[in-house]
């Protein structure tokens, strides 16, 4: 079996604007940080490793909005 | 500059209703698919590294709900 995690998240340049409001809270909380960016983890598990061209037309029918998101994919083996 | 990327997990055992639906639709598109869990990452930046137990106070303060979901950090140099 094998495990699939689909990260997925905002381009650079667009407006995050979850992100913004967790940045705005954490600095009122006197925590020093910036770039706050909120993004997505799809994880699923398939009986065989998935193919890579499956993997990106499902990614793109289903899980994110190329216009706007990037994804990225990782496989792991589950013994 | 420090990126800190924080995931967030529901844990094993809580229903998550979003995975559901998800994998339904994946299924029903063909897509031979179990155990459909949706996360959040939350990333962010930092002048330094941040220490272990601020991470893990903001952690449970702001970022995640320690009663029903787990939350890992990752922590990378940014040249």
């Amino acid at each position: 079996m094998w495990k699939t995690r689909a990260y997925v998240r905002l381009k650079e340049g667009v407006l995050d604007a979850q992100g913004r409001a967790v940045e705005q809270v954490l600095k009122q909380e006197g925590y020093d940080i910036s770039d706050v960016r909120i993004g997505k983890t799809i994880e699923f598990v398939t009986e065989t490793k998935m193919e890579q061209d499956i993997l990106r037309e499902m990614g793109s029918k289903l899980l994110f909005n190329p216009l706007i998101e990037t994804i990225e994919f990782s496989e792991d083996f589950l013994p």
